[in-house]
């Protein structure tokens, strides 16, 4: 047989979240990523988004291994749900396994997971690929882009990357490894998109301190700094602050403390002795000697930031002339939740560093448009496949690719999940035939169970419209003395409503009374028929074509 | 009875949407604006939120009429549903009113509305105030600040304004007049706080001119412009560039029509003859020569862009290698609906022009910190009270005024919606007790009814976690012989909630058997019982404090 290569998004493109890359060559497939997708506000009792597996699942033997590009959610967190369906090694550098087996704690396998330590410029061999880790930089510690040695060439992937030229620990992006492997020849790029729209460089993390530095020197009273928990960087930056201002520092929240912790004992977070103190010890100081890192950046619920700015933290206590700056972005449609804690904060007394009111005080972690000609033109492939992003990122990527290579370039291809891009001696297409995708919704009551779409569907229409549960009574003797009571939850909820309840009463009265004794007996058929009066009397009377659930009970006494 | 002056939020404060303020003095009220606040997409079933008039129902004896400030929905979308209730004589400029007739058309009113016209520069006698309307540039068409008259002395409205040096109109900002009112004497100032975390100027409408030049000049194939359907200024920006380059214009969306109609009629809006054609008639002419204005900025589900960006519009038609452009800002909460269109549009293959993509093609309306520091110096009034903004804002904006008036100032107040600012010959304070406020829910089955709040949480519980209907049947005589069925929508939607659900099934057969023969006879004590019991399991089951609703129907047999 020829060599081919199957290369298959099974998630992560055209969504932000739940990114997972299938390669597949004759007997062998490994996995690149292995993410999650967080539920928006109105995606209510889903707790988290996970890739279909079944295209996973069909080829399980084959399997050769998870190798994992960083620590982001979005690329490890959906690890507990695939190891449920199938066991798989698993490769990452020591960082990123940290976050891995902190994560898998909280869930219980069945079998011990296999978690390998990789390192950047050492060499894997999974089935027929040879992995290299080339280290990149971001927005966390230890991420890697990855060098696919093929059966048709090298397939070079970026993972989530920026270029930053000063980073905070020194460790340059590895240039001459994206440069080499072009030299040598790349068959494949895929690259990070999240900023294809974005002109420009993207400003180094370390422009960060600058900005730190201003507020360390004039800050009066507490200081309160927020981030991703796993933005070790910007962490040190703060440490390093709060030394040089001998003020003591904090952590508080949970997913901080254990992605601190995890980088601190593998020596990439250093803070000095005498630094680090309990929040409840550093109650003791006056307020301008303390500054604290606190969890919460996205206005989750429950997080310490949005318990804090209602006065309701048991130990973070926020005051009146103290200092709190956000230093993450706003995800897309966490807006309204963020904005909320800082109003909270604003009612405190704070003076709150957000958005434009501090517009350096956190960095994007991704590439501008001039960092992706950059890589580009050092990877020079002869096909390409713009990664991680929503489609608007997606096309413009592509664009970006076309104008940067010309004639040069083979092929770029817009990718969606399940689009098989297959590579031979011939070259690159897209088969005809996309393989299995979706969306698993996984349950906030039960946690790992997967809820059913239709399952959504149904809740949508009950919170838009509520549930009609009309219990009818019938004589069974004479079939024509009945009694209706209709229950109600979340429809009659206004005098208009109340008004269509008590009609939806006299039709469903009617409907029993027009019936013939023989179908009254049938329990099924009439149980419909009711539905179906009841859902033509509500659409006429409201001009509109969903209606409430509606539930018939139908009794004989 | 000496003199004095209430000062009531009744809407906007802590919010963005639903303006509206009472001002009572002895035996006369006026109301300033009259506005709507659109629900968010997790609001289901609201089709839109307004004030509750409470206190305006107590006090309709008194009131002398609405002053309009200008025509944005959020100040003047809450008249149909306050005329409902109340007859008042209603002011605002022509363009204004011809905004609120469009849409009061849309209503069937008791009485026909008493609408009068008013002019910058106009006095206007309601009771004892003295109503004076001032231009202020905005990014809708006849706006007005307001100085009213009062027994205790002027208080200045800003209404919603930017300060425009270069308006596109060339009705420059009346900086006279607020600095003739500013010697005379204001007691209050009340100022739109909108951008109050926005350093530095905003940029002039005009701006926008240079952008869509250089859009002009190279785009070769058709072009399609969205921005708010009352953002007469961009329109003719966009007018005066399809006239120099003999392109022809069409006008797609009703509220977008509709709109430029009312401004072309009174001539706020020059069109020269033969460059508006129906979009039939543009699909004629070659795409390099059509420019398209489109309604849709917000991604609203049913608007012409939308549907457009789908390929589902019948006469808009996007193709490759056109330009779309978003001439309007993503308001909080849209950016999920706006982004998928952006997405379908690049699916069609057009170039989008959005956010980053295109800066320059939208400028806010509203102020900035520079602008805010103007007014205050121009009018420096006793009393400062920001409106128009979530919590952040008024208290960003209530420090910029200590700032900029410092012991000039006599003192600036926070007011929630509901806090009454009382003003009179011994200065200003908040009076200890609050009207009633609250938010009145439009449903969006009826359109024009209110919706109760509990119904709200009812819903949002259905819609989180489903409903249970527990069929309980109980043999009479006996009453041991059970039967149980549970009916669910939207519960049992995983293999593990199936497994609960057979639980409960269990817990209430337990229930009944285990009840009295007295108390089985009691159907609200056992259907209470039944409820109880079936939410202590599922709690303890599921360790999560909220459950389905649970509606139990108890039958004897």
């Amino acid at each position: 047989m020829a060599s081919e290569l199957k290369v298959v998004p099974l998630g992560g493109l055209g969504e932000f979240g739940m990114n997972m890359l299938a390669l597949e060559s004759g007997d062998d497939m490994i996995l690149v990523d292995a993410g999650v997708l967080f539920p928006s506000t109105d995606d209510l009792g889903i707790d988290a988004i996970v890739p279909d597996l079944s295209y996973v699942l069909q080829h399980r033997e084959k399997l050769r291994g998870l190798v994992l590009t960083h620590g982001h959610l979005d690329h490890i967190g959906g690890i507990p749900y695939l190891l449920e369906q199938v066991d798989v090694p698993i490769y990452g550098t020591a960082f990123t396994l940290g976050l891995v087996r902190k994560q898998l704690s909280e869930f219980s396998l069945l079998k011990p997971p296999h978690l390998s330590t990789i390192r950047a410029g050492q060499e894997l061999q999974l089935g027929c690929f040879g992995v290299e880790g080339i280290h990149v930089t971001h927005s966390t510690l230890q991420c890697l882009a990855l060098a696919i040695s093929t059966p048709v060439g090298c397939v070079l992937h970026t993972g989530d990357f920026k270029v930053d030229q000063t980073p905070v620990d020194g460790r340059i992006f590895d240039f001459e490894a994206f440069a080499e492997y072009g030299k040598r020849g790349v068959v494949l790029l895929l690259a990070d998109s999240t900023n294809a729209d974005v002109p420009g460089f993207s400003d180094s993390e370390r422009s960060v301190g600058g900005v730190l530095d201003g507020i360390f020197s004039t800050a009066e009273s507490a200081l309160f700094f927020t981030c991703f928990s796993s933005a070790i960087h910007r962490v040190q930056q703060v440490v390093d602050r709060a030394v040089a201002h001998r003020r003591k520092l904090a952590m508080v929240g949970r997913s901080l403390d254990t992605a601190c912790h995890i980088a601190m004992n593998l020596g990439l977070l250093r803070i000095p002795a005498g630094t680090l103190v309990d929040q409840r010890v550093l109650e003791s100081y006056p307020r301008r000697d303390r500054v604290t890192l606190i969890a919460g950046s996205q206005g989750e619920p429950r997080s310490s930031l949005t318990r804090a700015a209602l006065g309701k933290h048991r130990w973070a206590r926020i005051e009146e002339g103290d200092i709190v700056g956000f230093s993450a972005k706003m995800i897309p449609g966490n807006e309204k939740p963020i904005l909320r804690v800082v109003d909270n904060l604003h009612r405190l007394g704070a003076k709150v560093l957000y958005g434009d009111v501090c517009p350096g005080l956190h960095v994007s972690g991704h590439p501008c448009r001039e960092e992706l000609k950059l890589i580009l033109n050092l990877v020079r492939p002869k096909y390409f496949v713009p990664i991680h992003g929503e489609y608007r990122q997606l096309a413009q990527h592509r664009a970006l690719a076309q104008e940067v290579r010309g004639d040069d370039l083979g092929k770029a291809f817009i990718l969606e999940n399940g689009s098989v891009l297959h590579l031979d001696e011939y070259g690159a297409r897209v088969l005809p035939d996309r393989v299995p995708v979706g969306r698993r919704l996984i349950d906030s009551g039960t946690r790992s169970e997967v809820i059913r779409p239709s399952a959504v569907r149904e809740r949508r229409r009950l919170a838009e419209f509520g549930v009609l549960v009309p219990v009818v009574t019938i004589d069974g003797d004479s079939g024509r003395d009945v009694e209706v009571e209709i229950l109600d939850r979340g429809f009659a909820v206004s005098g208009g409503s109340q008004k269509l309840l008590k009609g939806a009463h006299a039709v469903i009265r009617d409907s029993v009374l027009t019936t013939s004794r023989r179908q009254l007996a049938d329990v099924a058929f009439m149980e419909d028929k009711i539905r179906d009066d009841c859902r033509r009397y509500l659409a006429r009377k409201t001009d509109r074509q969903s209606q409430p659930l509606i539930l018939p009970i139908l009794l004989e006494s």
